[in-house]
């Protein structure tokens, strides 16, 4: 049997980093203290609610101006956007997507949203995202080249994309992903939800796919309620993803006139005056969450068996969520750990299930996983509110 | 050539029952004078702006109870409401639904969402809604009953579901397309995103469909600044559209675990927030817009060549937008009747175009389309909203 994992020692060293205080201690809660009330309540005092208003646009130019990226089209959700964003580089019914099977469902939903099929691939430890070297391998055993893109020799369908995701706001290595999808024809689709205020070699992510997403979920380091956002520096693909999110409706002063199937994405204008004042605050977020990782890491520096994830070194990481990484000789303790945490009011969870676990992906093309298998065993998600 | 429509009658008509003052007066404005900021100051004050919080389980259990039906789900709009009521029936793609040619876009996007088709049938000039005896005629020259259901016989492929829309608020004569959807093994899916706070025989809309969606988008009686809701009456559907707007997440403290593709369509807290607000209103909206309508119809009584749209008999009706009709004979000086009137701030704007005319629908089958054509030619929408 192997040698227990000391609960103690981890308990106590939460406890020491947190300002904790019996009360229970969540993953990550938005922190509002900035121009929230004031935004919003002018919504409401001009009755300016719905899809369009101020908010919305500025919320738009705001969200570009941080990524650094051209444009930015504020959605209902960071799923809702990756489909569109999917759907935007040509994924059809029938085409295969490759993503990670360490991932949260939505990535793999808006997949299959589209009609495609998610083909998982693996991660790497060094930055809990998509492992390019080992892609690179595999796409030369399974992948043919024919006049009309990539394909699956095993599957026969077509592969048209590739969406790494910024694990928990690390930023995969993504250099070489675009390599190969230069090599292969694929589109790089960036799933940068969980990564807003993280850059790669200085870029901030969300630059580098032809599309990309970013969500303004609850849990997120930014807020709208539920939103998100799609980012491209392509200026035709943003006009119509906007026209897409607005039901395809063509400007007119009356007449109803719609030219595409549509959706009706748009973000709405009290979400988006949140997002405004959230926004406002973000880079003060990045300095506190940051800060709460160093802490973390120094204070779990000499604790047996469990070690806190650092960002890669091209990366400065916005540490979402802060990973707690228990040693393989201890895993079998990790369903005792969560559960002793969660008693004490220390919010703790593991990483998602890996997708190709799930009923309803169990039967799509994946590689060999042994990578996200590790990690899925070994991360532990620990409080990272800003304000912690 | 035709006489010409008296426009300054018209125009000096609506300056006399609206509340004008040189000021643009639009179609359907927000009205916010309850509860809206003391409930979404307190979404900001706890921080629970998102996916859950009190709010959202409050409105659900507030529309179930002004509406009558049993169970109300929140989500994110009335289009995805539509999209997953038509799953939950089981559209599958390549089906057929019948839905009006007269509809906002999103009746028939919500089709084209789940890989289904629209076919499109005509409406009454009695309701403005499907015309159940010329549907009744219809169907039986091109439908045909096999074992797993419905077939389109032109086609080949299967009707599986009719979806009337309750337009512009007054209720579609229900009673016998509930008929005709027995004799021909139809789902009945109900569209009263326009229509909440309307009655069929005393008995409010949303309650005849197998499931029935809710928009309240801006400009409805109530809003949320994007919403909508699923109602049924079924507790099994109930149960499945709330997993499958939540991402189909199994319940558990820590663990990460989903059993079908399921979307993010939950609706935000501090949206259901505004939400609640807004339903303390709703039956003084309703008094207010009914007077409204009631104004409107004196008004016009002696105004040549245009009549106000009053409920058919067997309904009591939200008059959501208030409709003109112009006489057949001056249907040729509509668009300057539009132009003038916004013109001089007062907003106007014709019916939607008739789906079969927009391009991406324009190969769907459909019957014949008369009554839909001259509603199309004579309907035009005035300002209605609730304080005016």
């Amino acid at each position: 049997m192997n040698s227990r994992l000391h609960f103690g020692a981890i308990i106590d060293t939460l406890k020491k980093v947190l300002p904790w205080n019996d009360e229970k201690v969540f993953l990550h809660e938005p922190y509002m203290q900035g121009n929230e009330w004031d935004y919003v309540k002018e919504c409401l005092d001009t009755g300016w609610v719905s899809s369009a208003g101020k908010y919305v646009d500025l919320f738009e130019s705001k969200v570009a101006e941080f990524t650094g990226v051209k444009h930015a089209v504020a959605v209902v959700n960071g799923t809702a956007a990756l489909q569109l964003a999917l759907q935007l580089v040509e994924v059809k019914a029938g085409d295969e997507v490759l993503v990670p099977a360490l991932t949260f469902v939505a990535t793999a939903n808006a997949v299959a949203h589209c009609g495609a099929v998610p083909h998982f691939i693996d991660s790497d430890e060094k930055t809990l995202g998509v492992n390019p070297s080992k892609l690179a391998a595999y796409l030369e055993e399974i992948a043919e080249m024919r006049q009309n893109g990539c394909f699956n020799k095993q599957s026969g369908r077509r592969i048209k994309a590739v969406v790494p995701m910024h694990t928990f706001g690390h930023p995969v290595d993504i250099e070489p992903l675009l390599e190969l999808c230069g090599q292969y024809k694929l589109e790089l689709v960036e799933d940068a939800a969980e990564s807003l205020g993280s850059y790669y070699k200085g870029i901030h992510t969300g630059n580098f796919g032809k599309l990309s997403i970013l969500s303004f979920n609850g849990n997120k380091i930014v807020t709208t309620g539920g939103g998100g956002a799609i980012l491209t520096n392509d200026t035709y693909l943003a006009g119509m993803a906007k026209h897409l999110t607005t039901q395809a409706k063509l400007p007119h002063k009356w007449a109803f006139c719609h030219d595409m199937v549509g959706y009706n994405y748009r973000m709405p204008n009290i979400n988006a005056a949140l997002g405004c004042a959230q926004l406002e605050q973000l880079p003060s977020f990045i300095v506190k969450k940051r800060d709460l990782a160093r802490r973390y890491q120094e204070a779990f520096q000499g604790v047996e068996g469990v070690s806190v994830f650092s960002e890669p070194d091209f990366a400065r990481s916005n540490y979402w969520l802060n990973v707690l990484l228990i040693d393989e000789k201890y895993i079998d303790h990790r369903e005792e750990l969560l559960a002793m945490t969660n008693r004490q009011n220390l919010m703790t969870r593991p990483a998602w299930t890996l997708l190709h676990k799930l009923s309803m992906y169990n039967e799509c093309p994946r590689m060999d996983l042994k990578g996200s298998e590790s990690l899925e065993r070994r991360i532990i998600n620990i409080p990272s509110s800003a304000f912690l």
